[in-house]
């Protein structure tokens, strides 16, 4: 658990760095996604220089897991098999001592889907990554890392808690960019030393490249192709020219 | 089921009606969809201002149903687990009295695929979208309204007929443009009073922003793109304009 | 199995034969394809101007590779029930005398799947597609044209070798693009007389197109919707003025 006030200017630096060693250290992020999104996720990943995997077979998960270097789930499909799997992940995922992130999308939907993500977050994810229905439902325990998205992300960790204003709209119109933001925030943990940080880092990045991927895209559909481009050559420069984030 | 005489000169305006409805309203759609088209089905919702929902767990279907406005059925990988899921999901339509498409997607590629989009034309979908190989094999119930696919679009409902003849032969290229239709009928008739007009709207709607999209594209994957974002623009002037509709 | 020594100069005739065989004749493919990249092959192969299916129910898929003209089978996500139709696409396959690739895709990932793979190897694909790692874990029966893929892709059959030098770094950067080889290769052979020239031209043709896609292409997601504009388009001059190959 982070307990440093940490400066909201210090965070574009932090940024550029997580960057920096996602392209070059290439981590392997495993993703429990559902099948609507995995497409964006891999090639979001792939984008930033992380090496995606996706199997959510029972018998295989744990062997992708013991391979990767940070581990995203996503509730989605939650069938009885895909639970189990998630299960063996998480297994793998603690004795590894790897960093992972959960993501209870839509578990505002179902009560199944709410008590089963309540059951995980039970397990402490590194960071936790939700909208503001979904954290709603949920009680986070200590030492867990909160990101709230919503027109402001708020990342919150102990007494610490960063407001990025980047982002845009376009983000809510192409399915799985969401689910993107997850699996940016495991790869930033996986090659960083504070979950926090690489949180805050791997929201700021996101929210930074939507926008300028936003400013030549004549509709929701290119802004899903120019999102990954951008995200692929985003600069030091596009960091700290744009970013908009304060300390609350 | 419709029977008046529906004059092919007044869809424009209802179709422009239906577009500005589903981006004010934002109908919930839950699509049970193949996973090679899940994506682009709920970013072309996304782009037409719906809200798309995807989930085929037999578990959880009937509360995501049970938050739709409309439901579109789409056979695809058609195991039993899938066959149970739809069963629960017309349970629940029917139920909450909420419109449902039927789209029995390459029925008259196995025995079984047919047998069972008959069963679920037995419980009345609102409308039957399929093209003509599809059609051949089916016995639609009266009161289903008939969109059959193909080089024109065929809407029936009763004594009522509409061929519209717009269109881009780079559909065929983009695997899930034909499940979009579907989809955006759903949308259309959750916000509509009469699912002849909502179809119809919807087929219209689809197959002008397809030859607006295929002006500039360089090959089908560019239309693919374009497709979206044109459907997420498009205008009344764009309508009126380009309808090719008659009487039949 | 082709024991003629094949020369290198005569491959991109042969590539333009079967490019042309293939958008005239439209060969049916029966994909079995992990959920991640199903849409991208299937638009691809819609792209080439051949007929993708998908279905992975074990119920059906014997019914869909009885339509196709081939199948490619690409382990993914590979549970019980997956394995299940494999075996049962395969015997279909077998049963039709109908030419088939195997794409062990990450089979260096866990001890399951290099064993599946091996067992699959065993019923003699017409063709092997793997990386060196995949390749290195597998023992290749007499008879299979292997393909090789790496900074050169390596065609091998008996004596014959060819080393093909086409192709691009983007492609590792879109998740899918070696499975859609994998599908254009056996769409190739159901076309052609010689799984050897129909893998070799195969590998050609998508390695020029993604040169020729990569040109203009700002980053990666782009560069994923240019390689299918351009193999829709690919023309003869494209392939005689940019094939680089060679015998080994």
């Amino acid at each position: 658990m982070s307990t440093h006030p940490f400066p909201a200017a210090d965070l574009p630096m932090q940024a550029i760095g997580l960057l920096d060693r996602a392209r070059t250290r290439s981590p392997r992020v495993h993703c429990l996604m559902n099948t609507v999104v995995q497409k964006l996720v891999a090639d979001g990943l792939s984008a930033l220089g992380a090496i995606p995997s996706m199997t959510s077979s029972t018998e295989e998960v744990q062997a992708f897991v013991g391979k990767a270097d940070a581990l995203v789930v996503n509730l989605g499909t939650l069938d009885a098999q895909r639970r189990e799997a998630i299960g063996l992940a998480l297994d793998a995922a603690e004795e590894g001592g790897k960093p992972w992130v959960l993501d209870p999308a839509h578990c505002d939907y179902s009560a199944l889907r709410a008590a089963f993500a309540q059951e995980l977050l039970a397990r402490s994810p590194t960071i936790l990554r939700a909208n503001a229905a979904e954290h709603r439902l949920l009680q986070v325990p200590a030492g867990v890392v909160g990101v709230r998205t919503g027109e402001k992300d708020r990342i919150e960790s102990g007494a610490t808690t960063l407001l990025i204003g980047n982002g845009h709209p376009f983000m809510a119109k192409v399915t799985g960019t969401g689910c993107l933001s997850g699996a940016v925030i495991a790869a930033f943990t996986a090659v960083g030393d504070d979950p926090f940080i690489a949180a805050a880092s791997a929201m700021l990045a996101m929210g930074i490249a939507a926008e300028i991927a936003a400013r030549d895209a004549p509709g929701p559909a290119s802004f899903g192709i120019a999102l990954l481009d951008v995200l692929s050559g985003l600069t030091e420069a596009d960091i700290i020219q744009n970013a908009r984030l304060r300390n609350a």
